[in-house]
């Protein structure tokens, strides 16, 4: 089994490169797990509380659940990846269940956030970006997709994920074996990964 | 044919990168050209003149016959490589013989300073290193190589190979296609460019 973390800033096409890492990939061979799917339960928390819930904090995320089901994958356990839902901030009922397979991919945030997750990746990538292209893509994507204003989203950004950003994404870069700027739209990037998993899954 | 440009700052690693990525694949499919061996001609230029020369900076190479033996290259036809000499700050009578293959890698710290240069690539590639790690490894190489004292080479390092880097080398990152962090250690990239190049001598 290969394991590969995927990290990045908000915005930065993270999420665009492991898709189209993926799509030409065999279904059965890679697992995508998004850190997104992690969050902390909150069964019992008050729905105030859970509105102040800080998303772009490590503290938001339920680091042993994700860290010991990358495990159980890893030893050849199946494991039933918990789903999240941003409308109750809590943690659905439904699970997805995941076979152990060729190769993982962890995605998120703060995927080469952890130590014991670091220590669990056989490759660490950071997918990069100028901080005002992943403002621009953030802006669209919240006025697009949450009906916010862009005042509302420069707010929030200046408030909570540039902070947040400094603060523990941008560091994990220096953990990184290998940078892709430019996100999303490096196919040069894209094909090379992909090329390197083909090549794991058919040495 | 595949032509690579692998740029990054002095004592960043890159020409370990490109020694590893190269030593496994057939000889007569990969050829290095090193931005190094294009400095420019000083036949009639004074030694005294020649001593001035600021190696860190684009005016001391010869872009035009470098482009245009990497369109030789391309188009099929073999060149002679010209080399250099750090002794007499000229080129050498000597020429390397280079046919066509199937992988160009030109490599060195500015290899992707010029546009028509960068159009001519099909993969762009930035090594990259802490600036204090690139420092150490200058000051370990000129008190080995060229017997000078830790201090000579920091005052170097200050008065010209940092502002250069400033201002002619760190600016290209934003070309990369892809960077490698921690240059000539980093060898799951050294792998992962490894696999993708042999996949593309071999599909």
């Amino acid at each position: 089994m290969y394991i590969i973390g995927i990290a990045g800033g908000t915005g930065s096409g993270k999420t665009t490169v492991v898709r189209r890492i993926v799509e030409t990939l065999p279904k059965t061979k890679v697992a995508v797990i998004p850190q997104d799917s992690y969050y902390k339960c909150n069964d019992g928390v008050p729905m105030e509380e859970r509105r102040k819930i800080n998303f772009d904090h490590p503290n938001a995320f339920d680091w042993p659940l994700l860290i010991s089901q990358i495990n159980d994958l890893r030893q050849g356990r199946a494991i039933e990846q918990p789903t999240y839902s941003y409308l109750e901030s809590n943690r659905m009922k439904e699970t997805i269940h995941i076979e152990p397979c060729e190769v993982i991919i962890i995605e998120g945030i703060m995927a080469l956030c952890r130590p014991e997750l670091r220590e669990l990746m056989d490759l660490k990538i950071f997918v990069d970006a100028d901080p005002d292209d992943r403002l621009i893509r953030v802006i669209t994507r919240d006025m697009a997709e949450r009906g916010r204003t862009a005042q509302m989203v420069m707010d929030r950004y200046v408030d909570v994920l540039k902070p947040m950003h400094m603060e523990f994404i941008e560091p994990t870069k220096r953990y990184a074996d290998l940078i892709i700027p430019q996100g999303g739209n490096n196919k040069h990037a894209i094909d090379i990964m992909r090329t390197y998993i083909i090549h794991r899954l058919h040495p």
